[in-house]
């Protein structure tokens, strides 16, 4: 059976392989080739975890572990053999792995942050940090909007599925259910945004401007 | 009475705060909606001083309390009601609070490299990076060039203001009047900047090209 | 007579100062003026290693250590100079520059993650993160593609460096001489790549794409 532990080391790890995977699209998509397809990769996989590590002043996780170098080799061969065969691939694709890896990252991301005595409030700003900061420097490094600022409830689908996550530790549950409780929140929050455009407005309707940025 | 340390709680929450309204107004200018209007708020607040932190392998400021978000949120909350009543800003808003950010941030910046050991050449440049670091990553995600690199005397008046620092602690100044030169000599150097235009030339004057980026 | 960690400052400073340059010479390009200059050259130069020193979770090297800024301020200094009595200078310059940059800090960052226990492969990650992280901080800011990301065997030329080094080790070959083979390697592999076009074809070719990015 399944450990604690060894349940966190593989959703890092299945979280490392979805980001692997979304920047070698990226990368795909904006005709980058060499290895830098793989820097882009690595910095989309490991960015949002060395940040909260580096926030939470422990050592980085993957210094002493060279199983996710290994990971995101892996994911991003695959995804260019894939590529070799499928000359078109629909931004939908790009859009679920993203998904998939801001889920497994804030669960990570809160899951640390508790363990290392940060309080519920600050948890939860850290697990959606995990979850967002890969993507965002993906976006900010190829020069697109990042995702994370566009209006269907990116950074949303984090807070909310560490409030599940919150709220679930409060009420006694199982550790591991509390972990898929919030892994399948965050995922089914950005999952159904993407599919039924959710949005959160903030400000007023603006009127159509052309030179809107 | 305040007592010192209070004083830098303060400024430093006042900082959080300036910075907070000037993440969420260019949000609004950049037609953002959702939550990553608040992802965008707090990266412009809390970049700067999390480096700072990072750097000075210090735990990170915000990580043991909460009241930095809470901070947060309010200031966008307002920001935002505010502009659901004035349905335009001038660009100048955002300039000032700004500079209020970049004053506050220096002089917190400064006090803690000299706490922890560094020596004032280098404090200079860390309460300059603080000051910078949180606004460069604002405009760097938004797609702006970003403020600090252009004409007006953005990072000078911190040098300018961290050089008044040092030289006021060498006269042996009461420490909460030092900090008080520094604050306003930075605020006054970047609002008379903007005011009047100064400008520090660099490189010969370059002839004009069409081709300019 | 040299010993190994004289060396190691001397090499730290000459990329430094190497990189201010290269950052300099972007400013330049850009059209920026006053400290910014100073500020995008600081960046550009003390970026990489500042990363790399923020994981591996040791004090940042220039916070007890102010000759890095003074190398900066006078390599900016100088490059400021030459270019006021040389209104053209050739793109090329900025990209030699580059490499040896990229040669110099590559070697730092495996020696330095080698040195506090990183396995090889991580070490190798990290001194072309080290490499890398600067130049590509330098371009996401100034709005250009990020030179790591375009196809002249960028990264590429940091981890073949790096292998090198790791097998000179292995090979028991003499730790100064090692150093200069790693060093070499990643600078005539970039140089090469960008004198002859060589690259590292990883998706199929494209058809030319007239909406492409």
């Amino acid at each position: 059976m399944f450990s604690m532990s060894a349940w966190f080391h593989w959703i890092d790890l299945a979280g490392v392989a979805v980001f692997a995977i979304s920047g070698t699209l990226m990368a795909h998509r904006k005709h980058m080739d060499g290895f830098g397809v793989v820097v882009l990769a690595a910095v989309t996989a490991i960015g949002g975890g060395t940040l909260r590590d580096m926030i939470l002043d422990l050592p980085v996780f993957w210094v002493s572990d060279p199983s996710f170098f290994y990971v995101i080799l892996l994911a991003a061969f695959v995804t260019i053999l894939w590529l070799r065969f499928h000359s078109e691939f629909p931004l939908r694709y790009l859009l679920v792995a993203d998904a998939f890896g801001l889920a497994f990252f804030n669960v990570m991301g809160l899951q640390k942050a508790l363990q290392y005595g940060a309080t519920p409030f600050v948890a939860i700003a850290l697990g959606a940090m995990t979850g967002v900061f890969g993507g965002l420097i993906r976006d900010v490094i190829c020069r697109e909007i990042p995702l994370v600022l566009r209006g269907e409830l990116y950074a949303t689908a984090c807070i909310i599925g560490g409030a599940a996550y919150v709220l679930a530790t409060h009420l006694d549950i199982d550790s591991d259910i509390t972990l898929l409780i919030a892994l399948l929140t965050t995922l089914l929050v950005r999952l159904g945004a993407m599919r039924w455009y959710w949005h959160l407005p903030v400000f007023a309707a603006h009127e159509e401007d052309p030179n809107r940025d």
